[in-house]
């Protein structure tokens, strides 16, 4: 998985941070997960080819997580797109898209299909042969999701020493590759997990903004590889979390703790701070494995 | 008048070319004509103090002219506005940002106001002591109107040199102002022109974007001292205008040229030109004093 954060800043966009938006690669695959105002420049200043992108997840329809949306919706239009488009959020978000498209007269001429959620326990809305993506249910003060995201299990691959030991010809790779079982010239047969390796385990990512400290998150999560939880304030703004619905870094990082996440990684910070390394420093009390989103950081897993 | 163009190309917005939206100054007052998406961004990168704006103008509801419109209400919402809003745009706009608001249950606790167009003739929709602005109805795919601003005559100035020949105190200066004739003690008056001298004359901005090239624009545009048109092609483009309804860089110096006007700005060029001089060139073979928008340029008239 390779997850390049476009917008990781709370609230109003500025010139040098951006609201919410990830573009998610899973082997080829682009999705994109949220889509604050100016996230199709910022695909187009990371030259991220976003034509790819056939999955938008929207996790709740705050400005700041949205707003980018229509925009990048008729721009798809604009270039001509003709392959469907699979929009996912919160009940809402097709009329509202719906009517903006009205009023300007430019229905897409591709295919928008919207999947509208209200669910308050997780449910799959994507199962294809290479990812499967469940919803998270949050604590905000909207109706809002996050999104958990695992790879399929790998194909097994094979093990080249094994066929040679074996003097298997290589004209049979390819049945060993769809996991058969191979029968030698003397009759002997060789099972397919003896002429290849265990795949990489499959990947996990969960993304979870914006959402107050909530203990029910940790079942859902446990032991994904990398989870990307909110942290808007830093301990000296606690306060604040209750009447927001949001988390400190240090509760992001109690979240991941208990979850027994791979990684943890902080964003959408309150533009309040003139530096984000606090985040870290006050998560990493709790959870040694922190990383900080930034826009424009790529993570690789 | 001091006009900021934000963005001044058509379509989508890239990274380093921006949506319609300009900021007009006058006598301190802000005017936002178009909003397209990344408008406020454009606002704080040329430290525009985008609170004063107290009147905002959508010219039609193409999403490279407004969809920049729900982020900066609800930017003003989180920087705390208290005063009044006033929107003007077709009908449709507060149907679409209302719902927006509603959906992210974040209303506005500032007073948003909405003035809905429909007209199809032009209509006076705003006039205080500083300026009037009247609807110019466009020739557009979609319901469209251009917006032209007026200043108000301005008030005569202090003449210091005549009030010094008369030998009249400086106690009398405010009823100058005023517009009051002065009575000597000798018992002469001096009429209030003797002490005054002529204002600068009120100024006049046309914008008209987007729309196909219309005559019938011409006798409202009459001598308006600077004119944007919108100039989506150059002529090589020229057989896109009549499915578009956009125009040339020629048509609108043509429009230029019938209306008398002091100035042509162009603007809104199709993101497909590499260069946006040959726009100037091709203008200037019918209207003499072109000038080229471009983002982040002002003019001073």
């Amino acid at each position: 998985m390779k997850l390049t954060i476009l917008g990781c800043y709370s609230a109003t966009p500025r010139a040098f941070t951006h609201p919410t938006a990830q573009l998610l690669e899973i082997k080829n695959h682009f999705f994109l997960i949220d889509c604050g105002e100016g996230t199709q420049v910022q695909l187009r200043k990371h030259k991220l080819k976003f034509s790819r992108i056939n999955h938008i997840f929207i996790s709740h329809l705050h400005g700041d997580h949205f707003f980018g949306l229509p925009g990048l919706i008729s721009t798809f239009r604009l270039l001509g797109r003709e392959k469907g488009l699979h929009v996912y959020g919160p009940k809402g978000i097709k009329e509202s898209i719906t009517l903006l498209l009205k009023l300007g007269d430019s229905w897409t001429n591709y295919p928008l299909i919207f999947h509208e959620l209200s669910s308050n326990t997780a449910e799959m809305i994507l199962e294809n042969d290479k990812v499967s993506v469940t919803t998270i249910p949050l604590d905000h003060r909207v109706y809002a999701n996050g999104f958990l995201f695992r790879e399929k299990p790998n194909e097994r691959t094979l093990n080249v020493a094994a066929t040679t030991k074996h003097g298997i010809d290589k004209s049979q790779f390819s049945n060993i590759k769809k996991g058969k079982d191979i029968i030698l010239e003397d009759g002997n047969t060789i099972p397919n997990e003896d002429l290849t390796l265990d795949p990489p385990p499959p990947k996990s990512y969960a993304f979870c903004s914006d959402t107050a400290y909530n203990e029910r998150l940790v079942p859902q999560i446990s032991e994904v590889d990398v989870l990307y939880h909110e942290a808007t304030f830093l301990e000296s703004e606690a306060h604040l979390c209750k009447k927001t619905k949001h988390s400190t870094a240090k509760q992001a990082a109690q979240i991941a703790k208990k979850a027994k996440v791979g990684q943890l990684i902080l964003g959408h910070y309150s533009t309040r701070y003139k530096s984000i390394e606090p985040f870290g420093e006050e998560a990493e009390h709790i959870f040694k494995n922190v990383e900080l989103a930034d826009d424009g950081k790529c993570f690789e897993f």
